[in-house]
Parts: structure tokens; C-alpha cells; sequence
């Protein structure tokens, strides 16, 4: 942690911060530069409280050295794979998600399923829980939702992502599900985070539209200091100026991601774009810029997709996408 | 609901919109322009998921006419007066909540609960479960800290006002609290807003960071519609490219609620800001664009504050701050 | 500035940013830390190219510690003071800036000019070189438009801001005006700056509505290293991802820009909300908060205006919300 | 064009709205809704002024159906193809232009040009005239600058790209460039548009880093108003909230800006992230979402180039990137 005091910080003023410093069990370094006073602090600074040092009086600014988060921060460690059944994430295998946005009938999600299974996807999506922006609107089936998920399952051999919204639901969901999802707007409710943390189940954890990176890890974080490491990070677009599209897609967030930490990063292009036509170029994008995965909407019929129809793009769509995932993934040395 | 359909849309795919409006029991007007046809809605817009119809083939945009949220909209209503015990919030007179982010034991809060009474303010805010971005920091003292908020009213007459974080701690936090608050990062918590809903309590709701005023009342709904009509919006600051605060105070968002609610306004500068030279300058704009109360992030001691230390102004600030913002609300012709 | 190293960076990398430092002149100070080393550089670190320094193998970041800008600096230096003939911009007077979005016509704003000079403000404002979104929309009157302020000078007495699009214009605009405006989409347009730089006339220089207030200061840095030191900075709403209103106000940057310069503050609201009903409640704000002056488009008959019609207010509504404004300058300790 | 009506509106308002509609030409169609009267407008909208109306008493919103740029509007014409000398933009080919931030003397940037053209790229950039955030900064060797480039070419056969930055400075840019880029920071300066939109060379125009699609897309049609025709876009990340990345690059840009446009999409991936590291995965990202191309900042020794060190390659780096990029172009269809 680097404190720069105020330019002609007093004496008494600077001495209060050495000591606070050296009170918290770390050594400070002051260095009396030409315009002010910087006090460098060596050892680890998670321990100290940056916003003590921020409110005290005479002190500019205090600037971070050490990233805040340690369980899913990169340094020293290997990327990790997290695994569903056989299937690996974060491995040399693209991995991509499909299905509806909410499960709406057991026929219907057993019907994509095959479809998406046949096209070449992983894993299945499909929302039994649903965070709708409008109380009015469609709120998913519930626990009806799950068994259909799981006779899908059955019927496909594919692993179930889906999502909780409610920390009472963890175990819930964690009965059916392959995969818990955590949406974005959930990314900093930290009861359910917690409770998240409690399973030996992965997570599969969504951006928050508003998130920094740094925020983005903290809340993967939460997650890991509960004991689950199965963290997986989803970039799904941030909220910007521009609302042409729903959110505007972060791609540059793989890349920083898989710098940043060793966590496997997947990619959202339906809720990002929200709009159908788009999905395609952003999910090659995605892979291009060396996601792990894709998790997108599909539906057998996505006009009559009880939610986010406008950007579900239909069976045939996702076969042909798949094809050329493949295409792009072998030029990135990777393979689908 | 408006239905613009793309230059050189074919009949049948006109056809299929005029259909799915009429079958939803609304009345569609098709309109032929010189470039495009273009379909108005007559009737009750929300029953229609607008969604379903931008995502027909040959559909450019839908925009929409009508607000989707009804019980918070202020067509044809007074504004609403929420009640704390003896204090109105909504009315002629501005309200001020103090105190301090966490409450740290029965001794500071108390002690601060007496000051900020005395300097004027009218409910004593505080918090005993504490949101916090790493989950390395402290996390608030529990119950404990609610025993001591009502210890504090105790010593004091001020109503309290505190978060709720979980809808498991929901009926836990009403038994003691006479406001409950649901913070930025909970705007869209479902589950929360629907067990806050079925209180019988007030309602303080944060604008999430990244919401609109849109989002921002669609929150609101979902508390009302849960049968809760006693919600008090609150501006926090929101989310921009501009870091020098942390937050960006979004205060003409005042004036709109204003426009597009009865529900009362209130504003927090201590969160919006996050720099305690900011506080005043902005509580005053505050009551200058119209709020119904602000909340304010005060400490007998500030730099010792186990959270938010560098946002939270002293009681002698607090004092003084008071006495300013009696000025302003009479040059807006209120009072406080 | 401050050169953290990445984690394990090694002893010639170290070595390299050391000798970099000392060839520039500067005295860098290694401090071994319990997980990376970080370079404090003691100096005038405004000689240092800092991405140079972050373009260096092993250098995971580099951090300012002083001000890039010098001269709109505030340290050790008092509150400037700009003055227009009689009128005085950055004391204890609020000052406000009157007039329409355009110039449209001799009679038009003679007009609007007595109005607003009856009602009491200090300045009148006029557009005749006019930055338009669209290429086909109108483009102000030009030099024609500038004899028209001229005349209305002439008849009211008040002094004339208006706006410089082309660095070919700028001594013909300054030979009209007595302020140069140069708007939000020309703030890093560095050839205007420059040539406005030149000149011996206060600028009114607006925020970029993507600007940070460092960025923002550094345009006026630019005009300043000319040799004009009469910069007035302008508040106008930034762009967030709220698009109810126009942009959005940012009335934190009244007190913030206090702290930074010594530069008087004039807010626009205006631009900043686009909204006529909205303006009053902001211009009440904007003094609340410390602003020193106020430009508001104003027109006798706002629904005729050729340009941001929706944004304008009637003098009738100018006349009472220069009342409005007064009562809140007195409570703030000021008048106008 | 829509006309909202407030709930409650009077009839003489409506009537006034509609007798606005007639007077300009167009034909205005009232709609009485359940809660409130619409006014469809039929005809050519961009006649109209939407300011106009949105202030008239009684108007809650208007809303655009039309597209208020044309020429730069896609319906009905196919994707366009900018030449330069041999280089097809907007073709099968994707194309790539490398070189440094800044031309710093001849040495330079014929040593780089020679590396750039080895590994395969089709155009040389390089800045002459620099626009520097900070007045202090390297402003660029301006003609003489112009002059090395014109050598570079020369010695290479490669066509030159760089920026103009003043409108009195456009003919003489033109001389010696092939293309003429206009910089993020200049998108809507209007003087610039114009000058350039004379001049019958392409424009390489970069997308403000605030600018939505239509306000990019709008300075475009600033350009094409004036005869030329031959206007290349620049995606260059947009301003966020995320500051670990220089911009945010707004990959969905490309496949959005093809189907609202038919004019070239290249992207800029060295501006648009700033740091080194990510350049290659959105430069793969671009090409496999659609882009034509790319521009990329190269040197022969990043660590010494005077400006941008930090997000510019080395030619190593460059070589090694055309061949991923290569291999992603034939997995989309393409060549390189």
C-alpha cells in the first residue's frame, strides 16, 4: 500500500499514519519526495483497512499494491479445470451451454435438449428460477422446473446449469442441478454467494452489469473462502451508454481474466447482444479471444420462447454456429 | 406499445404481428408509411411481453408507450407521506437520517444516536449486517447490533433504519427496525424485495449502481406489489466512468422520481461521493433539486470507524451541516 | 510516481527501471517488499513518460502521485477570480449566463437579451456557430449571427458568450465576444484550445461529456500554457447509462473541481438534463452546491426556438427561477 | 415518427401537435388509446424537428422510427468497397494496418514499415500530427513527419494512413497521405468533418469513445454530405466504467455497424485496451466477429517508442499475430 500525504501534510499528521501502520503489525516507509510525503507500507497490506488510513486527516489519496483477493488470483498458480461429470472447463476443450432461457414444459425442455446434444453442446442451460426485471412477468417453474431438468438429464445424458436466485433454494437447486448459477444481478448478494460456497457443486458465476474485474474476482472470492473452488466466471456484457444492444459485450474480459486469475472464463453472447443476430459474431469472437466456453440461448421455436425471445436463436441457427466454433477453436489451437 | 416493422417486411410477416396483438385481446392499428409499416397498439400494453414481438422475423423495434410499473407510477396520484412514528416522510418537512455505517457497540451507538438527535436529525441510521465488497471484511455484529440499535431508540426516541441482506433475516430485522433498508447491491434481489414486501414495515430502497429510473421503480413494484406500499426511494450515486468518487450522485434523478412516482425521494451524498469534503456540498444540492430527506454517514469518530471511514463526517460536521441545510429547505420553502 | 513490480520480476528488470529513473533525472527509491518490489520515484515525475515505464518488462503498473497539470492547479494558489467588463466570475457573486440555444434573428435576441437582463442576469448567451449531431440540421448564423449579439450588447449592455467551433474562426469570434465558449465535443480538440490560448479573451471552456476531471483539466492546462489564464470551467452532465435525461448532471463536480483548481465553476443544466422541467431544480442544485455561475438557455417563446427547443425555458420562467436562485445563493452565504 | 401524448393531454394540444405535423408536410395520424392519445406520423420524419415537438405542452416523448442519417445507411445498398492504390477495403481480404503510435524520424519508420510489410501488412500508419491528452506531451514532427512517411511509403509500396488533426491542416495531410485518419477525440468536430468530407482521399474515421452507433454514424454522414464518399469506420473501445483496460472495446460494434451501415468496419485494438498483453486476442476476437480489418500499433522497439509504449507490439509480435490472424480470417471465409 502506497499513502501519498497532502502537499504540506504536518509533521504530527504523517507520524499518525506511520504509527497506525506500524500499530497494524506492518512496517512503513516514509519517503519525503519534493512536492509531499509518500509513506510506502511492506508486508501485507490485506490487513490493513485502506479506508482507516483514507479518513485521516492530511492523507491524499492510498494507493493498492496487492490485490485484494488471494483464493482466485492467478499468481503462482495453474489455470484450473473444473469438471461436470467428463465434461472439463477450462481444459483444452471449448465447452458450450445450450438451451432456453426458462424451462417452460418438460416436451419442450427435453426437446432442445436432444437438439442441443445432437448440434455438439456440453451441457444444458435452462432457467427453473427467474429473475424477472418486471414483478408482473413470467417467474419460472420452480421445483417443477428442476424435475424437468433432471428428466431431460435423463434423457440426454446432458449436465443441468441452472440457476438460484434465493439463498433457501441452494440446496434446492443443488438436488437437481450439475451446475449452480449465479445471475448478474446477483453477483454481489452475498448471503446467496455464501450458501453458494457451502455445496460441493460448481458455479457457474455471471458478471455483475456494473462490475469491475477486480469486484468480478471478489465476489468469486466470497464464494472460495467458503470452502467450493469450482468457480466458473461468466463475462455477459456491461451496462454503457450504448443501448442499441442489451448490455455492451466486455470481450477484452477473457483475456484480462486469464491474467488476472486461474479461473476458467466463459462467455454470454445472448444476454450481452439480446439481440438473436448477433449472438453468432460474438460467440466467435468469444473463442477467438480464448474463452473456455459459451453458454447461449436456444429454443426450438424462439418466437413463442415464453422469455428473452429476441435474443434465443433457433436449433438450426445452433448447429450452424456450432460449426463454426469449430472452425474458430482449431485456429486458436483449441478444439469443440 | 408501438411495432415498427423493417423496410420491405412481407404481408405475412405484418399479418403474423396484427394476429399476435389481437389474440393477447388488444387492438392493433397498422399504418402504412412511405418507407415502413408501423403498428400501434390500442389497449393495455403490459399484458403483451413485448419481447415475444421483437423477436418475429421482420420486426425492427418495439418501443413502448406505457410504463411498465403501475402501482409506483405517479399518473393521477398525490404524493405519497411514509410514517416513521411521528415523522413524515413526503410532507412539508425534510428529513435527515444519521448515524454511522456499522454499528460497533451499544457505547458508540448510543453516543452517536444522542448527538445526531441533538444536532437535529430525525431517525438514527446504522448497520448491524454489512454488505461488503471482500469477504475478508467485517461483516457487521449480527442481531447483537440490531439489540443495540434498539437500545439506542431506547435512549433516544429516533426510529431506526437498517439493512437487510438476506429474506431469511427479513422478519429478524423487522422486529427491531422501524425502517428496513435494502441496499445498491440488492436492487434486483428478488427474493428480498419480495420478503420485504410482505412487511408491514418502510421501506428504504437504494437505486442500484447501475439501474434506471425504470429499474428503479420496477424495484419499487415489486415491494408494492407484494402488498408494502410504504417504499422510500433513495439516490445513491451511480456508476460512471469518473472514479475520482466513488460513485457518480445522480441528482436530477430527484426531480424525475418526482415526475414519474408519488413515491417520496431521499438521497445519501456519504455513499454517492465516498469523500467526506463532499458530503455537505452535496446533501445541500440535495434539498435545493427537491428531496424528502437525506441519509448521512456520521461518527463521534470518524477516522475509527470499522467501515466507511473516509465518507463519514464528524458530529461537530453533522452539526454544522444541519444548520445549512435548514437554510436551503427554507429557501425551498420547507422546512427541517 | 510509484513502479510496482509484477511478482517475481526479476533483478535486471528491477535494474532497468532503476537506470531509467536516474536517466531522467530522478531519484528512484527500491523498497523489497514481502511480495513484489516497488520503485518510489522521487522528483518532478511530470518529466517522466509514465507509459514508458509500464511498457517495461516486468512492471506490472505505474502510479501517478502528482498532478499532470500545473497551472489550472490549486495548490498554493487562491481562487481565480475571471472578469467579464464589470462582472466578476469566481467571487462571491453568483453570476448567471442567459439566452438562447441560437441566434435566429436581430429581433429575436435583442428580445430575449432585455428579458433576461430585466429578470437580472449578468451574461448573455447566443449560439451562431452552432455543432450540430446531424449534418443536415441547422447550423447558426455565422458571422451575421455574431453582429446580432453584437447589437444586443449594444442595447442591454450585457457581454456576449458565445461559441467557437473552427480554430479558422477564433479572432473573428473574439472580436464579437466577450467570452469564447468552446463546447463539450471540442473539449480535446487541441487545435481550438491552442489558437483560444492565444487570445486575451475568459474562455468558457465545457466539459467533454466523456471527460474525467483530470482530462477535463488538462484542456485547460492547454489553453493556460498558452498564456491565457482566463479559463472559466463548465459542468454540463456527463454520459452515463441513463438516457431519461439528456446526460447527466454531475453536480459533484462543483465541489470536487473546488478542491483541484483555482478555476471559478459555472454549471450548465440546460445540456446536462435536456429537459425543460428539470432545469430549475438543477440550477437550485448547482448553487447549493458552490457553483459560481449558471448558463441557461432561455427564449420568449421556447417552442419556436430552431434548436433545443425541449430544453429551453420562457423568460416567464426564467424571471421566477432567478428568484428561486437567490433565496438559495443567500443560504449558501452568497448572492446574485 | 411517434408522438406520445401525456395522460390527460388536452385536445387543443393534440390539435396543436397535429397542425405542427401538417404544416411541415407530413401527415399526422392520432390514435386514442385507452390511457392516452399517439400521433403516427407518416412521411419523411427527418423533416421534422423531434425538438420541436418533444417541448410543445401535452408531449410525454416522441420517438424516431426512421434512421436520421441516409447516406451511410445500409437498406438497400450493398456493403461498400473503399481502394486504396491496389488494397481493397470492405472485400474478401481482410486487411491490416500496422506501424507506430508517432513517427519519430526516417530510421524508424522505414525500419518499421519494411518489418510491417514483411509479415504481410497492407497499409502503413503512423501519427505526424499527435493528439496528446497532457499540453506537455510530444505533439508530433508534423510535416517533416509527413515527409518521413512519404519516404516509408516510397521505400515499401505501402499506401500511408495518418491523422489530421486541424481543418487547416486537411490539404496538407491530403498531400502526402492516402488515407486521412480523424481521430477518437475529433468525431464531432464538425470543422474537421467537413474539410475532410472535400477532400477526395478515404477517411479512416474513429469512433468517439463516447458516441453511440447513430451519433458515429451521423459523423460519417457529416463526412459523405460533403462528396466524399469513401469513409472507413473505426471501432476504438468507448468509455466505461472498467478503467483496467485503457477503453472498453465494443466488439458487437462490428456485426451491429454492418447491419446499420454499408460502409467498412476496421477495428483498433491497441487504442482500445492499451496494454501490450491483449492486443493479439481482440485483434482475433475482431476479425472473427466480422471486422474488415484492423489497425495496430507496431514497433520496432516498443519500450522506446515516444508515445503508447505500453499497448504497442513489437514486430515480432506483429509477425506472429498475422499468422493467428490469418488462420481465424480462413475460419470465417476470409484471407489475409
Amino acid at each position: 500500500m502506497i499513502i501519498v500525504m497532502k502537499q504540506g501534510a504536518k509533521k504530527e499528521q504523517i507520524d499518525l499514519v506511520i504509527r497506525g501502520v506500524k500499530e497494524a503489525g506492518l512496517d512503513p516507509r516514509p519517503l519525503h519526495g519534493t512536492e509531499r510525503t509518500v509513506i510506502a507500507v511492506i508486508g501485507d497490506e490485506r490487513k490493513l483497512e485502506k479506508d482507516k488510513f483514507k479518513a485521516l486527516t492530511g492523507v491524499e489519496k492510498v494507493m493498492e499494491v496487492l490485490k485484494p483477493y488471494k483464493l482466485a488470483s492467478k499468481e503462482g498458480k495453474h489455470k484450473s479445470k473444473v469438471r461436470v461429470g467428463d465434461i472439463v472447463i477450462g481444459g483444452e476443450r471449448v465447452i458450450v451451454i445450450g438451451g432456453p432461457c426458462s424451462v417452460e414444459s418438460e416436451e419442450q425442455i427435453i426437446a432442445i435438449a436432444k437438439e442441443v446434444k445432437k448440434a455438439g453442446a456440453h451441457l444444458l442451460r435452462g432457467g427453473a428460477f427467474k429473475p424477472r426485471t418486471g414483478p408482473y412477468d413470467f417467474q419460472g417453474l420452480g421445483e417443477a422446473g428442476l424435475k424437468m431438468l433432471a428428466k431431460a438429464r435423463a434423457a440426454t445424458g446432458l449436465g443441468i446449469v441452472t440457476e438460484v436466485l434465493d439463498p433457501r433454494n441452494v440446496e434446492l437447486v443443488a438436488k437437481y442441478a450439475d451446475v449452480l448459477q449465479i445471475g448478474t444481478r446477483n453477483m454481489q448478494n452475498y448471503a446467496l454467494l455464501k450458501e453458494a460456497g457451502k455445496q460441493r457443486k460448481p458455479v457457474l458465476l455471471k458478471r455483475g452489469m456494473w462490475a469491475t474485474y477486480k469486484e468480478f474476482l471478489l465476489a468469486a472470492e466470497y464464494i472460495m473462502s467458503q470452502g467450493n473452488r469450482e468457480v466458473i466466471l461468466c463475462e455477459r456484457g456491461i451496462r454503457t451508454f450504448e443501448t442499441h444492444t442489451r448490455n455492451t459485450l466486455d470481450i477484452t474480459a477473457v483475456p484480462v481474466l486469464h491474467e488476472l486469475t486461474h479461473l476458467p472464463v466463459v462467455v454470454d453472447p445472448s444476454h450481452a447482444t439480446g439481440i438473436r443476430s448477433l449472438v453468432a459474431p460474438c460467440a466467435r469472437a468469444a473463442i477467438a479471444a480464448g474463452a473456455d466456453g459459451l453458454t447461449i440461448e436456444t429454443h426450438t421455436h424462439p418466437e413463442k420462447s415464453v422469455s428473452d425471445a429476441s435474443q434465443t436463436i433457433s436449433t438450426e441457427e445452433f448447429i450452424q454456429l456450432m460449426k463454426e466454433l469449430k472452425a474458430i477453436a482449431k485456429a486458436v489451437g483449441r478444439e469443440l
